[in-house]
């Protein structure tokens, strides 16, 4: 049994990832895999007890190391309950988010030392990495408009500010740029039907899908 | 004005910690000092709403590592919102459980890597250490008996079998024959007033106590 592939979806608000993490999902299972969808911080039953912890009550109500600690204990859960024996099993593993997120929103932006991080990466996720991250990138205008617009949007993050929005955008294009083999910049300022081309144009020229 | 102390209570189930840190706390009152008396986890309101997630539920819902990390997550609030304010207008603090019970619970006997603890202390608790810790050490049999015979005890750790417990109890001692300079072993196996007179040499001969 081959293990299967991890795509993660990274970026700040009103991207779209979502939008594009079903049509990516919709196309490896039309390509015959088995595909499992999932996002974070969630994803499991013990992580998304986790997730209501973290965006309950007020933006300031955890500092963001300690968040970040949450953040983790719910990436450790979701990793030993639901990708790793994904990944063994041979299916595709889609995820809204990972450890990406935590670098740019309580890292870059946040401003935890880079070295808890670091530390966490190594010990928390050991051997789980993504094959490949579609990092989506655009305006922190253009993305804060679209956020307001959804009804119902999370506004945790929304409420703090242009200057944290641009910290958190060069927090994910330096991702990108420092990890070119694992990542792939996505314009996200497009289209949907634009950016589905982008992504899968990315997915197919790094990975090998079926038929 | 002067930076306060910092004492921590450590050692396994049914040691009888929490009536000595009653007994302290009223010494240290009487001798003139403002004494904060905090339990982990827990010990602020963030803090205690992680404790209820991390006690809820079978022992088995969170693998050591996600506990490790939410113990910390627990204790970074905790630092921040109580010990640290605290400890910097010159309060004395006194903790049933700090650091050195992630070490014994989920490190010694629960698996976790030291790295990972190591690099959590360092990054996270920064500089608040206790000036010193006071470890509970009694044979297993009796710790168990003891706890077992506490109407409404908390369960989740008891049931682990003998075999955890002794490789909790090993933890503890190996911390306080690491770290002899902050920590004092203390035999509880004793009567309440025969450990209280052992805990109060402990304290008045590392620190130098008001009046």
């Amino acid at each position: 049994m081959t293990r299967g592939r991890f795509i993660t979806f990274e970026g700040g608000e009103g991207a779209g990832k979502s939008t594009q993490v079903l049509r990516l999902v919709a196309r490896l299972e039309s390509a015959g895999h088995e595909v499992v969808k999932t996002r974070e911080p969630g994803g499991s039953p013990g992580a998304e007890s986790i997730r209501d912890l973290v965006l309950r009550g007020a933006a300031d109500r955890w500092s963001p190391v300690t968040e970040t600690l949450l953040m983790y204990a719910a990436r450790r859960d979701h990793i030993e309950r639901v990708i790793r024996p994904a990944l063994s099993r041979g299916a595709w593993v889609v995820c809204d988010r990972f450890a990406d997120s935590t670098r740019a929103y309580q890292g870059a932006a946040g401003g935890t030392a880079p070295g808890l991080i670091a530390a966490l990466e190594t010990f928390v996720l050991e051997d789980i990495k993504p094959d490949l991250t579609l990092v989506f990138d655009l305006p922190v205008d253009i993305g804060l408009a679209r956020a307001h617009a959804r009804a119902g949007a999370e506004m945790r993050f929304e409420s703090k500010g242009a200057a944290f929005h641009e910290r958190l955008r060069e927090g994910f294009r330096a991702i990108a740029e420092a990890e070119p083999e694992r990542c792939a910049l996505i314009d996200a300022s497009g289209g949907m039907d634009e950016v589905e081309g982008e992504v899968w144009r990315a997915v197919s020229d790094r990975l090998t899908i079926h038929g």
